[in-house]
């Protein structure tokens, strides 16, 4: 037998070790060491459970506690050891554990199969990495509630098809976001429960020889429930398909708010200035203020997609149960966390520093007849059937762009020209800053309605 | 103006009509056809709302709703007359009602925009067929039950790495996808409560000039809640990408346990056999008996996931609000909305039919020493460390391989000379009859664990 | 037999029919009748090839052609009988061919199968589309050409991350995206000449037992090549694949030109203005001229990427030789040519009509300190070294932000105060009309240059 | 100004510095010192030129180069200090010589930017490596015409549907991946053409102010073209595309190989025994022996098929010219470079140790009616119609089966029930030893044609 081998858990049967390109496309250490914190504490449960069940003595279960302890400090302060020829965390800890301990490092993995207990540290590091994501998240989502409170009064375009629309409020237009993001909250949530189920006990494949006992760890590993079907336990990554999901919505989310932002960091829009701690300048141009926190951001969008069709790709015809391609799922997995958390700091950095020009939204949504609908509506309210009205109004946009006017320099007589229903009260219709407060249907732009959709969403988060 | 664009809704401001292109590129009444149900229900509903708000007398009223009666009994009969000039169904209906009841048909159009009325029509559209494909889920999961009961005793191997790793249930191996798909059953009802919002009464982007009366629009359509923020209302499709996830992940599900049907239907493998039903045969190879179903619906994993990254794709950097390239969000969803429903059925179809060749699947079992786990624990629990029973076992297989012998041809003498602990009792412990009762953890697959683990997914899916 | 198979070509084993979802899983002619031409045509060159051979006498020939031309007429006139039983367009010609003209049309199977047949008329399809998409491709680079020679002394900002770099001229911006064009060129040549190969001959994977001249198939069916391994032959979508990828990336080309043509078409940038006959209104707001075809063609990259995945996952893990998944490679593949066809139009009918504002783009120019590279690089002829140059400039900038001046303010001795180097030569370097003409290199905006790449690419497309 | 920015090449306009949040999502050091060996070749030929046309010095010019070879020296031996605050590979070595060369090194940057220097830098990179990927992609393909020249006499099943159709060689069978590969090979040519075009020298996008000399630095670059469009030349990352989508269809064919490597190694089958090198045990099962290298390739499919999807979704509506979206493109390129190196060797390791296990091939293709097509065309060349012959020989298929009999048990009595015109010559026709060679096709299976195609690919490979 081959020296390789012989450090494998697996050599008995072999004749020859693995060749050189076998041992680098195997090795997951260089990214699945990301666990050991996980592996630990799932090491430690199950020795316990061993040693409730009389499988380990109290001495050996105190050696393996105390061995695995001291793993885990030499991990975290960088004198660990780590061997690319033990392939991965686990080995790499188990191994050295027995180096330190004998005999009681092998028993510690009686009544356990690494597939169940890889399957079992993942779905550990999902749960605590998206604690750490739901509380960025939730940053985000009460600085944007902050950011729309503070700035009630200021009003901008509202765009459809990026043409000028109606005047909208900034506050409403941030709050469109917090929405959006309020629902990633729960896809977040909903892959944290996919991955609150406990794959532990089920063995290889089949169950365990041994009367384990999956409540005790269960319950020491903080899961609310146990899987059910040994084969499932070992052959399901829906838990991490869903993380990947919840990232490239987010994703989304994000690439349409950074492309905003960058939109209003033009000189053509300057709606914004981004501050100087998210921005950067030219190597070669040096009048440049470039927003690259929104440009790498919308850009790393990509990469959230690409990571969630990865894993689709793998799992693609894959029949039961464990399959080697299965520990392809780690990078993506571990990218797609790193970047989400990366991205929303990014966010809070972007916005928390952003300032917002009133005056510039001010003037423009003054201009571009942002008010055509309040004119049509006006017609309808004087009994003008609505595709009449907005036909005339219609109209009269085309004649102000001919004539390269305005609606504030039309005088009633020209108004009068296109219907005769016009009166003098149509002075206050056209203007843009009573347009807003017109909108007094729930969920609209108005100071009251954002008010109180803001109230209702601060609730829902923080409660 | 051209005579195009003064049947169109907007043509007011327009000198010169659509060009040829633009009205192919433009029009969705070829597949948008499908919302006239839910067209109708909400613009009803609307209609109610602007009777109750005095907008609309009763007589228009009336009018409206049995104008709109007459076109649905029309589109249902197929004599409705679609023209590919009102580009979209909205605008066939409303522009066929005014043609039949006048103003009153124009007057509809108050108080809503295209924007709002499309998000409401696809989330109704959506809601409704979930409700459909959700029970086909509890069918499909309900007949995998079924199957698991009346097969309680049959044993087949269980795989990993497509070896012959341990002795399984069949009935178990058929609970783990009643598993995942109850995971699907959770997925698909996640996406229809994100479609269970309504957005009507949000105007195109920024709310409504009338004081409507939106909660009495969600108790008649049926909708839980309300979307508090127009600008949202009108640019959010997460509720389609949620069910093109689920229809991604069913898919993947679906596509797994297809790969498995093909392969036990080779002459290989040998351990089913499809029915003449869902099998097709060769139009040059007069023997062939293909699992065309089962391949259909693997390969139909693959537009199940190009329509997801179809619209991600689409929603990628687009800024606030509507954006006509969200028109392209309809075709995928109704592609995989029919997909996921004839996967459905067909997996349905395949499973109620498939023979069960139980004494091949028995025959397997007892070659290629699946009970090899068992020789090693036997080793662990006369005080074998793990590891070095893992090498004994491992070398006795080596053995056997080399001199092309079976377990069950080997003598006590034979194993003694692996170890020495090795007694009389070993004979039971290779019988692979014995090994999957031997199973006692929870999950395992053991006959009482998988009577339990049914019982409880029986539960959790028909309460 | 059930009636159901006794209308299948290969019935002749099986008991009981298939059942009806296996029918609407199977079927495909709903979407493969576009295959027709193709098909007739490869089925009159076996022919000939059959009655070279002597298998088919000059009777039975000239009957299948005959009946081939009438079948011919019929679909292109719109009176050919599809029957969905018939499964599939091959099967529908062939079927009615037998009805009318008896044992000959069965005949005409011989020494083909559906497999190498089925390859045959996708190949010859993707050749026939790709000729006309490469017409329109032409057409597009051409007008692209034939609007920079004709405005090539309209001079814009160039922009890098959004923010105004430094002056380009609008024929160079155009440019830029024909020699875009001009590589999606080569990749759908490239593609082309990936169909180019003949199939047909190789039977359902192993070759035909019969004497066959695939040369003349290959002559008179205007293969380049023929392919030389039968199970390759019947496995391989390569071709496929090919033409998806080419569709994908023409449509980042189009994405990104759309979305610079709606920016453009924005009141901020207000660059352009499209034609009424490629914009639309709102149903509501009467003054929107929106940017729709734009919008839609950028949107439709969403499904060119979906298309492309959706076979990837397809022939992911696919064993040799057919599978039945392979059917599904058709309307990913049919949605791509049309939609691929569909944008292009649109592309030429938005080029063709667009105003281009250079009155705006001049002005646009003259603002945002455009010239700030040419500043540095003035300083560095002066012998400052580049990054001091680079950072007096940019203080330079920083000074007029603070100030709120443009450059065109600066006197002498403000410029002094930054470096002593200053001198009255400076002004004309300050001058956005002359840094376009001082960029000298090769490949750049100077006018000379920009006539050169024109001339180099019209050489390159059109000979 | 802050020591940050102070540090940076492009501080000048900035009051306060970088956050920490930006610099982790600006940074690419981590991964860009990849480009460390075309970054130096770019900059010394750069200062070649600028040497040339007097920009630079003799002797500046030689400390250039002397300073560039020390620290390609260090970074080679590891000893170079890369610092993170310098952001990427072009910063730190740049930025690191001018500390040891003063000025001169400064001076270097002169007539480039980031922008083309990036865009060479990559394009060399792509080069290089697809010169090793297309030696290791040349390798494999000589492989399996050697192993099927070895093996020209071994039969196998041959699959449709993965039903067993016919017999074919297993030399047939390698060639039609060795074919597949062969396409590969030109895909990976047409991507390294793609990379093969100089930006260097069009500036950040205008082109630069200095007259300098692209047919110097295209010469001694080794490019074979130069860039003519600046604004092409920084936006343009088509041929990283090209790269990704040719890497995407070589995983899909290793896929499928690697599929079939598994299905042959399970016991089921039990074609192939793949070698201890290439495969592993279980941490539980001693029996187990995985084929892990097929299943990891298999399973890193996922990640081709991810990254090309992650390119394409940033580029999706990317505005002119460079954003800094497009850093995001060396990752999935440098994974994609990789993966395909690691796959391709592990392929070669894998079929280099691969036991054909001969008779049980042979075993296999005497069973299941693989000559059934052959009984068809017996009848058809007795004048019986093709349909005909096709339901006669299902019959018997089905005759066989309910009889649990296989074709060499039938007499000639049996077979004459079915049709009249059997006669003692059926037996042979039976024999699927005979059945490869009556393939007579150009193409087929047969041993004359199979040595042909080897001969074909070997000359079009090796030429």
């Amino acid at each position: 037998m081959s020296d390789k081998n012989s450090k494998k858990l697996w050599g008995g049967r072999f004749k020859s070790g693995s060749s050189d390109v076998t041992e680098r496309l195997s090795q997951s250490i260089a990214f699945d060491s990301k666990l050991y914190r996980q592996d630990i504490r799932g090491s430690k449960v199950h020795a316990g459970m061993l040693n409730k069940m009389g499988i380990l003595s109290d001495g050996e279960y105190s050696d393996i506690v105390k061995g695995l302890d001291g793993i885990e400090k030499e991990i975290e302060s960088g004198s660990f050891d780590f061997q690319t020829s033990r392939e991965d965390i686990h080995m790499n800890i188990e191994a050295t554990l027995t180096e330190r301990i004998g005999d009681a490092g092998k028993r510690l993995h009686t009544g356990r199969s690494r597939n169940d207990q890889v399957a079992t540290d993942v779905r550990l590091y999902v749960k605590d990495e998206s604690v750490k994501i739901g509380a960025l998240l939730k940053d985000l989502i009460n600085l944007l509630i902050d950011i729309s409170e503070k700035n009630i009064d200021i009003i901008l375009p509202g765009y459809t098809h990026m043409q000028v629309a109606q005047p909208v409020r900034f506050s409403h237009h941030m709050m469109a976001y917090a929405w959006k993001f309020s629902r990633d909250l729960r896809r977040l949530r909903s892959s944290a429960d996919a991955a609150d189920f406990l794959p532990l006990g089920c063995g290889a494949l089949a169950g365990v020889n041994y009367k384990n006992d999956r409540e005790y760890l269960r319950e020491n590993l903080g899961f609310s429930d146990i899987i059910m079907n040994s084969m499932d336990a070992v052959s399901d990554r829906d838990f991490v398909l869903d993380f990947l999901y919840f990232s490239a919505v987010i994703g989304t989310h994000m690439s349409r708010f950074c492309e905003e932002l960058i939109l209003w960091s033009t000189s053509e829009f300057n709606f914004i200035r981004l501050s100087d701690s998210v921005t950067t300048g030219s190597s070669i141009m040096p009048q440049k203020k470039n927003p690259d926190v929104a440009e790498l951001i919308r850009g790393k969008t990509g990469r959230l997609y690409g990571n969630l069709f990865t894993l689709l790709t793998i799992l693609k015809g894959l029949p039961m149960t464990y399959n080697r391609d299965l520990q392809e799922d780690k990078e993506p997995l571990f990218d797609s966390i790193e970047t989400v958390g990366l991205c929303l700091e990014g966010m809070i950095e972007m916005l928390s520093g952003m300032e917002i020009k009133k005056d510039v939204m001010k003037s423009a949504v003054y201009r571009n007849f942002s008010t055509a609908t309040d004119l049509a509506d006006y017609l309808v309210k004087k009994n003008v059937p609505f595709r009449e009205s907005h036909e005339i109004s219609g109209s009269i946009v085309k004649f102000c762009e001919e004539e390269n006017r305005d609606f504030f320099t039309l005088t009633l007589e020209d108004l009068k020209r296109f219907s005769s229903v016009f009166e003098s009260d149509i002075t206050a219709i056209l203007d843009p800053a009573c347009s807003t407060e017109r909108k007094e249907s729930a969920g609209s732009t108005s100071q009251s309605q954002v008010l109180e959709q803001i109230d209702i969403l601060k609730k829902r988060i923080n409660d």
